[in-house]
């Protein structure tokens, strides 16, 4: 079985020398949901036009959380990022909200991490700013669903 | 239906007065998963003794998250906080980490976004360290399950 | 002549003492503007609408930047706040955008900076998201109309 | 007329795509003032001798405050610097402070938005030493007066 | 032989509760010397009068590292801060540069950690502004000397 | 005697450009020491199987304080980091717990600041998790042993 990189011998956390690594273009898409009542969703919806744009914050908050990637990840490395996109569609069959972020990069090192806390902090705030509305809703299935460039080659979620 | 606190009459999104409210104590608790193989769970569990703590780091990368949330979250109010706790624990049924945050303050507002941005960065923290073994984890079904203290009262999840 | 509160006898920076201050509520209002081409307004006005809401992202940006006052000036005090609020607003005659943040606390000392921090935070988001179209658009006029509070008493610009 | 950059087709927010830019040397220069009274500004002269330095505590606000630009603007790219100067200047003429800062990088984005922003948070660093013997300072004439490197060509300001 | 308070009975790390320790006025003082060649020294000197004022710049980064404290140190809580001076003394016997640190707050625990980090971050700042002149620098005795306020009493070092 | 490259011919502070320097492979080791009584490192020692990670906890607040090294040191440039590593090992003859951190990067200047943050917030953090038993504890000996890479050559102390 494999060992963790982010240890070494003596078992100890310690950020990964990605010095021999080459620069290369590289990109991750990631996704994840906020699930609510359709009520609430109905709240969002209504946003969009008169009362507040609940997804404006939210994709923006995304935006910003992806450049605190390596502060808030004990082991990530800084990185430079070319690009950072977020999309958030309201969903009638969850109900609720779904969120997907694309990160690229031309780097040392992949971007899934700072495309996973782009669509984790942008779950929080749509989370933060209906929950006077709503208490129950729930943040889910946050996962990669794209990685490419650099050694390892392409991934992609079945 | 009732409007959005965190936009006004207008539509534009504000940080909400709470200088009306009163200081009490306040606790929240929001819990979470990363989902993963179980040959990853296996690595998880043999970190804790020899090859390297990922549940150790992951904890502290969530009490760090809990301070940075007001950083985070466009909205939230800066806050102190008195104490925050994590518990992560193996689990074989998911097969997975299950993640506890507990915080408190004696302040104006909840903590329940604090608690919620400590199991997401605790999420994201364990994902990252074994994402070089399996790149098919979920983080998932974070949600709060009590909060307490303040004029709305106890909300405690089903 | 006044010395200045911010050097001790020597001459030296310090942060103020202000434990003996009373915790008192207290308010600030700031204002500003970015002056620019009638061409790149009418870019903004579009914006509301369809093309993408300048004014939206730089209100959450200053919203953002109070927040983080204490960080960016050297001798500021951390301070919890109460309420942040922004208003942007399309102005003919400038032509350019007006830019007003009222900010709000209960606590030992003022919060004029926060205030005038928001503003500054706004305006240089506008700048940049504008910048493409126009580049010699100026951030102009930004200061304190409003402070009360504490033991200095209420000032009001004239 | 131009669409905004800043916005895709459906006018949301995101990060630019910068992944197909040269890397090349790039330099922004911009400048800005506090105006004050003139008894105000006797204080900032008295302070560079003996009562403290209030352009010394401003500078270095200012060169720090651009390394965080991309905190602090949602939508700017996280650049490195490879040299930042600001120059404060006090003006009787005003009367007030002129600011002057120089940024330089080699990268895919322009630093104007660094500039800037050295400017804006020297300029509030200034009215924070000063606000307790003047409250009527304004912060004026923030703008890009020179702007080279990368395909735009360069810009000078008339 | 006395657990240490900052795990819990499983030997996991969290933020200890605060919540029924008492608000009251608090200070620490922490010290701390930089040691380095009498050459080196000269140049600090100098630099107070017109080559550039080592300390000034010293002194100012280490106030703005104790408002950063909590971020910095895992399982400290953020706190207000009412008062935070620096000392940066030339000393011939080191030779070298003495650091004291006096940090005030009115809240639920000591101060002392936000006064040794506002020594060590002086300290590392003089270290980065000399080390072109003389790399065999050393931080060196940094401790902390007063600590009162709060249930533990006066601790005062000998 | 040399000038001090922090300051220009005026004696004011400024980030050095660096434009012109060579991207090169560049690494520094810098070490450090907190020096207790014999009973608070046997509770280090005790932490180590079951009662509390301390030296983990530290060795994880170093490698965070490393990326935090441009936010704390004005005149330092934001840098990359191909990797951090931290080893702390308890020291009998001390009595006390030896630090040394040691940083790669491939960028335009040397990475000794990163290392020597590294050791002092990991310090620090060993002095957080320790005061409660014992408050006489010194940090102490922090220097840098090993600089290499770039125009100035290899650097190894005696």
């Amino acid at each position: 079985m494999a060992d963790l990189t982010h240890f070494d011998a003596q078992g100890q956390a310690h950020m990964v020398d990605v010095s021999a690594k080459h620069v290369t273009a590289r990109v991750a898409v990631a996704v994840g949901a906020v699930v609510m009542q359709a009520d609430t969703l109905a709240l969002v919806r209504g946003g969009n036009a008169k009362k507040g744009d609940v997804l404006g914050v939210a994709r923006l908050a995304g935006i910003m959380g992806a450049k605190r990637t390596a502060d808030l990840i004990p082991l990530c490395h800084p990185l430079p990022m070319s690009s950072v996109t977020l999309d958030l569609t309201p969903d009638d069959d969850l109900p609720g909200v779904q969120i997907r972020a694309t990160v690229k990069t031309t780097g040392q090192t992949g971007v899934e991490m700072e495309a996973l806390t782009a669509v984790s902090v942008a779950a929080l705030t749509v989370y933060d700013m209906l929950k006077a509305a709503d208490k129950s809703m729930q943040i889910t299935d946050i996962r990669v669903v794209l990685k490419d460039g650099g050694k390892s080659g392409r991934y992609e979620a079945t």
